[in-house]
């Protein structure tokens, strides 16, 4: 395993509004916001080595290394955090290789760790958005960053990669700025959210929305929806781990248990307070509302309707320079084998024929994050052969 | 179809501790408990031809035919509720035949369709019990029901026969008392908990608890927790449907939304709007606490350890005169099709071979409510055999 690329930091790009508001799809705009963003590697003098990076639900702009803090946050930026969440994919040699590539990850528009998002002081009253801040799409998301390209002018990316919500994401930049992308990489991911994934995300917002310290979404100079949050976490987490995984990790050691505070019920197995832990380490380091906007994104992504356009001939006939690579996990209960043989037929309508890897894990949707040797080689081989 | 049984009253069994306190698994007592209680048919003399049917998670004692009323609720005895939730299984010539059966169906103790539950007044405050009601394991279910039993003069059932949960309660039953029960049915259920079903128990009794109004258990004098009750709801019902029979029942038209109250969210697709409506309906017929019992129970439930025995090899060995009839429904994602393969194992320890069906089915778990002529032909045929 080559070394970690070392100690990191994030920086920030505002988007000031000189050249106007930055409309949402909503039909709100945002007079400004900032982008909390890395980079590792360094960007030719050509700007033409440059992979857009996009991190899935509730991971950051932190993808490799170790960044020890982002000032000015409202959530605790903990040792989960500090770590990058790619850091085996990301660094010298590695799958994703910065001794050729730069690679740019940023935290989504809506986010908790330095991009604007609710948390974030509204400048219209000096106080959080809360509830005030608006609706966010995935193609807001995308588009916020490629106005960070601009700022780095970056014309046209090498490639663009995204793992589960974040591969919807370069999806969306692929078919909407078409010639802006050389290459697509999509892990685990889909063309579109699938009935399970709609009613367990319904499940999730509905957690934290019943919890009485939500109020709305204005709940920051109050207690925070915390049980919600972490009924949520709970409720997505064990989309992200294989049954047997899960057994696996709940040793029978642990016992954080609801005893210790005010719940009727007691916990008996070990895997009950495996399930409890992730929950409620979770609440720490996320925010009730940016997940809510990012479930509220997933929810409404229509790669079809973001991009005007009424087929997936109609779309993707534009993206046929475009190189697609697209990895399944055969063990994933978040985003099925499936949903990724749909994105193939979808871009089959358009002409395109897709590199498909399917690889087989024990871990279930969370390989993509524990399993580097299962993807470096296709994803050298796919991003090596583009640059060539 | 044969027709329906007609109109159908519930009986109330009440057990007054004359013979000392009913002693519950958890080591408290109640001095006294009532049971709502069906019956089907006529007892034969000899009181030889009885079935013992136990419903589900949140049906009733009214398994069959038209009961209109129920004194002395604190829910709603809605129209889903009027209806016996296995008429088309309870009849003359069905496949629990009243013209040669006696059936008896019982609301658990710890429900809210009659039997003390957390909802009935505690007679040593004059106040429902709420938090005080002791916990309740699938056991004492059983063996509340064995003294309806004893008071009904039957020592020994033609056959108990029971579906998901009840199926549970059936196996406690004619482990426990082996001598008691002839043939043994048990229709999409399992020898033990799962573990996805251990998390999604959680889930539900997460949700439940995160619910402002839910207060401990304490809620009856206020709002109740019916948010955190619909999304349990919500979180089970998803189990009990194929996702394809989801899909289509989830008709366009449908918009019963998160609009109408103070939700962030805003419903995007049918699907959703059905989930909600499940859970939205389902508050009014039922108790938030009644239902963290029965989850409570669910998750302890231990087969083994209810009977005091190590293997199932001595479990089973004590059942060798009983028959075993086990229904698998393949498309069943509540009680995975290995759940009841892993029955037949336990069985086989102890020298018992089961008849074993599977059915094949597109309704997922609820076929064993929907479909009638996929069970009715094996149900007559042992349930008649061992009569003979």
């Amino acid at each position: 395993m080559p070394a970690s690329i070392g100690n990191t930091e994030t920086q920030f790009f505002r988007y000031d509004g000189a050249a106007g508001p930055f409309a949402l799809r909503c039909g709100e705009s945002l007079a400004q916001f900032d982008l909390a963003y890395e980079t590792y590697g360094e960007m030719s003098p050509a700007r033409d080595n440059v992979i857009l990076l996009f991190h899935a639900l509730t991971a950051s702009q932190h993808a490799a290394g170790h960044t020890a803090e982002v000032p000015g946050l409202a959530v605790e930026w903990d040792k989960e955090c500090q770590a990058g969440w790619w850091d085996s994919f990301v660094g010298p040699g590695k799958a994703l290789d910065t001794d050729r590539f730069c690679v740019v990850c940023v935290n989504y528009l809506g986010g908790c760790y330095g991009s604007t998002g609710p948390a974030s002081t509204d400048p219209a009253t000096g106080e959080p958005y809360g509830a005030a801040f608006p609706r966010i799409a995935i193609c807001d998301i995308v588009d916020s960053q490629v106005k960070l390209l601009d700022h780095l002018g970056v014309e046209k990316l090498h490639a663009t990669v995204g793992s589960s919500l974040g591969g919807m994401m370069a999806l969306s930049l692929a078919t909407r700025y078409p010639e802006r992308v050389g290459t697509v990489v999509q892990i685990a991911s889909g063309v579109g959210t699938s009935a399970l994934q709609r009613i367990h995300n319904l499940e999730q917002i509905g957690a934290i929305e019943a919890d009485g310290n939500f109020r709305g979404g204005d709940y920051y100079d109050g207690g925070h929806p915390e049980r919600g949050l972490a009924l949520a976490r709970m409720i997505g987490h064990k989309t992200f781990i294989s049954l047997r995984t899960l057994n696996r990790r709940a040793s029978d050691t642990v016992r954080d248990g609801m005893e210790e505070d005010d719940s009727w019920y007691q916990l008996q197995k070990p895997i009950e307070s495996y399930m409890l832990h992730q929950g409620r380490k979770f609440v720490r380091r996320f925010d009730a509302n940016t997940y809510l906007r990012i479930m509220d994104a997933w929810q409404s992504f229509d790669v079809l309707a973001d991009a005007g356009l009424g087929s997936y001939a109609e779309l993707f006939a534009r993206c046929r320079h475009q190189r697609y690579l697209i990895f399944t996990i055969d063990s994933d209960v978040c985003f099925y084998p499936d949903q990724q043989e749909r994105l193939a037929a979808a871009l089959a309508e358009g002409g395109i024929a897709p590199m498909r890897i399917t690889v087989h894990s024990e871990k279930g949707h969370d390989s993509f994050l524990l399993e580097p040797e299962l993807y470096t080689p296709h994803l050298h081989y796919t991003l090596d052969g583009a640059a060539g």
